[in-house]
């Protein structure tokens, strides 16, 4: 009855997936586990130093229109980022350190709609601080915390657990063992928690 | 109210697309184009001596499960091929020569089943003769033209003009100048076809 959301900021398919994941889940059921974790470190072992995106323009070029569609289905305000790929290192450490407050599925949006709905560079940390919905006196604390040692440690096993499960890109949801690839997954991993058969 | 479907006999998520866009069209009012295109040339120029799912194994075991799971939802026989991806060409050939002919779908999917359904060697000719569902007298003429010079380079012109349209894997339908890749999106086509906007 648990599905893990395992999503990278800088991920254009993640985006839909973040937004529509919480309605979703909670209308069968299903409690979720938000795991923020890098693509970078698994490209990069497919030889890529980009997004594929980038590297196959064909296929860049069909992802940015499909998303656009994605999004006027789903009523999800879109505007492509002047920026492609964004560094989402410092919102994964703190999404990463913070996973079980009740405000990280909030801040995972906000910094979704900076980088997608407005075009913000989420990599600067006062675009960060402005998705933050922790008292004002807390903001530099969770900042600083997440620039720490162990903050990024955390990020890195977590993202080395993402690849040991057999995580490729993202979104992606795990229930048990089941993987479930990219936003147009979204609803069957739901339906197969909801099922019971994790 | 046309679709063109664009399709690669080795391409795994091309069988379910191929099984299932004739009854899904027809309950629109929407008319196919069989456009069989071959995708080594394509991966080729991004530096692909083989399937991605071969070169990239996470996202192949993920392929194969993915696969079996959209095959059980839509009711269709499936076995993992003993080998992948196998050498469509002289399919490609006939498919590409024969696309008007009324017996040209069920070629199609013979030639599915027989590679994702009985494990058959669709490279091989014989394999190929038992999926044509001509009159036995007409199966070797044939295929001794597409074997010809002509029937080689339509094939060959077909996947540059696949190129050309911003096709980069299969299947892919193209509604006008509207691109939708993957089976997860044969619906989505089907319905942007039907409402005439082509």
């Amino acid at each position: 009855m648990t599905v893990s959301f395992w999503f990278e900021f800088a991920s254009t398919y993640s985006y839909p997936s973040a937004m529509r994941i919480g309605s979703l889940a909670a209308s069968h059921g299903v409690s979720i586990q938000w795991r923020p974790f890098l693509l970078g470190p698994i490209f990069r072992k497919h030889g890529w130093e980009d997004s594929p995106f980038n590297l196959y323009s064909a296929k860049g070029r069909y992802m940015w229109r499909d998303l656009e569609r994605i999004c006027a289905r789903y009523g999800l305000a879109f505007r492509k980022p002047s920026q492609f790929p964004r560094n989402g290192l410092l919102a994964s450490r703190i999404a990463c350190e913070h996973a079980d407050q009740d405000w990280c599925p909030a801040f995972v949006k906000a910094v979704y709609r900076a980088n997608f709905e407005h075009d913000e560079d989420i990599g600067d940390p006062a675009v960060v601080a402005q998705c933050l919905p922790v008292p004002r006196a807390d903001v530099d604390q969770v900042i600083a915390q997440a620039t720490s040692g162990a903050a990024k440690l955390r990020l890195r096993e977590q993202t080395e657990e993402a690849e040991s499960a057999g995580i490729f890109g993202a979104p992606s949801m795990l229930v048990g063992d089941e993987l479930f690839w990219g936003d147009d997954r979204l609803e069957q991993a739901i339906e197969f928690a909801a099922g019971g058969r994790d």
